[in-house]
């Protein structure tokens, strides 16, 4: 951490913010310019609030050198980490494709979309039986049985499952009949959810907070891998943005970059990053393009009825076209399908 | 709602959205223009997704003209909820000033900022025992004894206790401890939480989440109050931008703006709405000015040695100044304090 | 445009409203249901503001049902517009590539640049002689001698020149010795200047306001075309969101909601939108990818001395190899490069 | 500015970084940690990219510690800057209260509001006479017919003006017939635009961009001021947020900070603020309340029928009782009115 002082600061000051990072244990380097004075602070500063010192009188400016998180970073580990759940590996050279109904309305429903989509590729079936809405008077799922129907069906087609818990009383359920635990974006900073997913033994898809930066996003992971749960999958669904067009803004540049900060797969939702069924296609090529590990894609055969989200899932017919020219993309990245 | 088709729509279009509108239930009514036809649907659209029918063929635009939330909305009930807590009433004619440490760190601490706040007029106690906190490494709060302190202290000094619960498992703690119980901004849309505290019989301090609109903090709101619990305070407390210089930049306007589209009383943090200790002030005056109906403020005795927040914290004698500028500032609003 | 009434609007709160649209010669239709009154407009509502309505009493939302802008706009013309420059068409089947320097700085520099850049497939030569810089203390590009320079350089070369004017001084200048001319983001709504474009006899570069919504931008284009200048190519370049890793975040999605919206042509900017030399390769693979008609790319031989933006300008061999990635996605989008 | 190398960084890295750091004429002092080496670089760095660092091989984090303005900022210049115009003085103890149409209609119209407005204790007419209009088909002002206008009813009732100029080819009009020039957030990065006004010799009222920081619009004042014209007063005028029920979102925050970083006066535009009739006296009542020095407020006497923003005009008697109740509150401030 730099404190760097005002110009004018007084020896007294320059004293007392030497003497507060003495006090919480930090070895100080002091280097007097011909202007200013900048004060280094050498430790571990990941639980210090650099607003305590930014307040302190003769303080011009505070920078954190290093990133508050640790065990997410790249730094901390060198090669990527691969998540494994059976014979599907994400994070690997092969490019993970879920796919699914928003939500499991019935049988038959998850039975024909899942038919169609592990036929033309898919590893993981998505759906959801626990539904944050954002009305309470919404459909929210049809919560255990949705799972079993949801399990059932992947397993009939060879698929394995992921699926949302909204909070730690769904944790058991999902564990139970789930094989990767879905966490919603308005649950990203839900900090006593992610400590439970940390004693959990299956691996958490951790999506993006509408509003959140990379930082607070790999904070997220921080939680969760610090109370021993490793296997983190990250997920772009994304941000709120001025435009209303698009019911978010995916941030594609977000895959290059996490990939670069973090040793953790990343993958994108087309789906809920665009809230519009012409635009999954483009921005699955888009993801994919840029470098994510998987996708997660809402399909539908029936979207104008689905219960949820119908305007954001694609027909049965336009994920087997994307697959086509997702096989045509993957050689760029040296990935297969 | 209104769809408005395209001018090219062809009447097979339109009949299928009429067809769609029916078979939910809306009564529907039918124009057609010169150049395009709209339709109109008369009937409950707050559960409904406007974005089902921007998908539709031959479908320009589609507006909701009802807002989503009913038992929040001032349409439903006109005259303003007045909040009660023993002998405080937020909501009314009085300025009621809720102030306090970020974090209650011992009895000593809080009992001293307790007794200066409550000398120069605050009427209720605020102070976290369960702290929300972006590290995994980061001091948490001291738990049910915190909460303990909390009380005693404001039984003591004559206060009301308003304090934070970060997911179902404290809300019986805070019941048992507390008078208010806070939902921190980045639980405003965990809608399981929202479910719980619908079945809670305390007022509910429900901050605005850090990227909500106006409506989906109503919805937020929309949530507890149909679960059946009416006693709900909203609280403004700073929006993300782009501006990193404050950590929150407050969106004063929120205050007028939502109190007419709603009959709940809202109140301002200027201490998270900045984060820094020099803003407070002139952010609290704002928001009187402006017309809140109360103010939230983190006051400590010796912020530099805080162990949460110390930088917004403001020193007991500002708090002093700061109320006596209130005084000064009330009479314009017709409010006392 | 559609005026919904409040529930309990009176009946002179509708007539008022009627009055005022009459007045403006709009066609109006009134619908009185159950619980509210809404009242349709018909005319053109393109120079009207919705915000005088919404502000009239007893008047519960106002929806503008066309978009404002019209020239610009797909409904007004079906087929997608083809820029033509010389041999070079912008939005037609080939992918066209723009590459060169930020900043013109010699005539070395920009022959070492161009001749690695026409070589690798770039079609088009870009170079700022006028350079908008936030800092008045920064380098601001060579002027005139800028412009002789990239137009001898690009004609040895067999391409195009594109490049910036700053205002309508400039407009000559550019119009003498380049083919297409740029606005920069922060010109996108200096409106003085759009009128000036729009007399302008050359193709115009329109680069995305860094907070501008679609219609924004596409009502910026209108001022161009309605001056009398059709040949309009948007450029998506990145918008400002909270993360600042990224100097700023592509709206990729951009690409294909744009291109449905309007008829013209739209290519990405990936240096300008991610400000980082090794995302430039990713973000543009991205954008071809979800169907961009093209690139623009700052590229320099030695970036690292750069007077300009060297922090996102690829070397030539970075560009070679992204040429080859590009290659080899444009067959799943039915494009040549 | 100070470049932090990652732990790992060789020491050709580090020494790559110095040898570039000192070819840029800087002072370099490295300071070797246990895990990581810290360079240090005293001199002027307001004219370097800090990204052309960060993406050099082996660093980590780039910072610059002073900021990129000077002439601006509190730190070159420690007293308040007050702005004269004739014996109206912003930035002093007297809040100073400038108010108008929002365009200039007619003489009848102006003369109206002005002696409306004089009387109730504005110092200085606002009203526009060139027009910058998101449509080209919308009334873009009478221009210097408009002028003539403002200045001859403004002399009429004792009142200063104020007016924007769009461009360049503006400036000499409104130097004829104004007193302070106003530069439209959407110019406030025209920095051709800006280099002219440093030329000229009239105060400028420069409003803040809508998605400027406060870094950008201290340094579109440093443009200005570098050029010669010291007369900068700073207006907040709201920003873009995703809260599309205001037009924009006033940061009132933007008040105290601005009068920390720097020596200039700041006034508060609470019309284009909000956009919305009802909200302007909150919002006026909470800019004075946080140190605002001065207001500019759109008046109209039939703001239905105004040619341009007549929903965020207010009537003559609201602007009455507004300024009955900044006379209660001025004194909070020590100020008078």
């Amino acid at each position: 951490m730099v404190v760097a002082m005002e110009p004018g600061a007084t020896e007294d000051q320059v004293a007392a913010v030497i003497a507060r990072l003495q006090e919480l244990k930090f070895d100080v380097h002091r280097s007097t310019g011909a202007t200013r004075t900048v004060i280094g602070a050498i430790g571990d500063t990941s639980a210090i609030e650099t607003e305590m010192f930014e307040v302190m009188p003769g303080v011009a400016e505070v920078v954190r050198i290093s990133v508050p998180y640790k065990l997410a970073s790249r730094m901390f580990k060198q090669e990527d980490t691969v998540v494994r759940v059976g014979d599907v590996a994400i994070g690997g050279t092969q490019l993970v494709i879920m796919a699914g109904p928003c939500a499991v309305e019935s049988l038959d429903q998850t039975r024909t979309i899942a038919e169609r989509v592990a036929k033309a590729g898919a590893k993981v079936l998505r759906g959801g039986a626990f539904k944050p809405r954002t009305s309470p008077y919404s459909f929210a799922g049809l919560g255990e049985q949705g799972l079993e129907i949801l399990r059932s069906v992947a397993d009939e087609f060879g698929l394995k499952v992921v699926t949302e818990a909204m909070d730690r009383t769904h944790i058991e359920l999902v564990e139970q009949y789930g094989h990767i635990l879905q966490v919603g974006a308005r649950n990203m900073q839900n900090f006593s959810f992610l400590r439970e997913l940390g004693k959990c033994r299956m691996p958490i898809l951790l999506k993006r907070g509408m509003s959140a930066t990379y930082e607070e996003w790999l904070m997220a992971a921080e939680y969760v891998i610090s109370g021993g749960n490793d296997n983190v999958i990250l997920c772009e669904r994304g941000i709120r943005t001025f435009e209303t067009y698009t019911r978010n803004t995916m941030d594609i540049a977000a895959i290059p970059v996490v990939k670069k900060l973090s040793h953790l797969p990343i993958i994108a939702d087309p789906s809920q990053g665009t809230g519009r069924r012409e635009k999954v296609a483009p921005m699955a090529r888009a993801a994919v393009a840029a470098g994510a590990d998987g996708l997660i894609i809402e399909v539908h055969h029936d979207p104008d009825r689905a219960l949820s989200d119908g305007a954001q899932s694609i027909w049965p017919d336009q994920f087997e076209v994307l697959m086509a020219q997702l096989r045509q993309i993957v050689p760029v990245l040296g990935r297969t399908i």
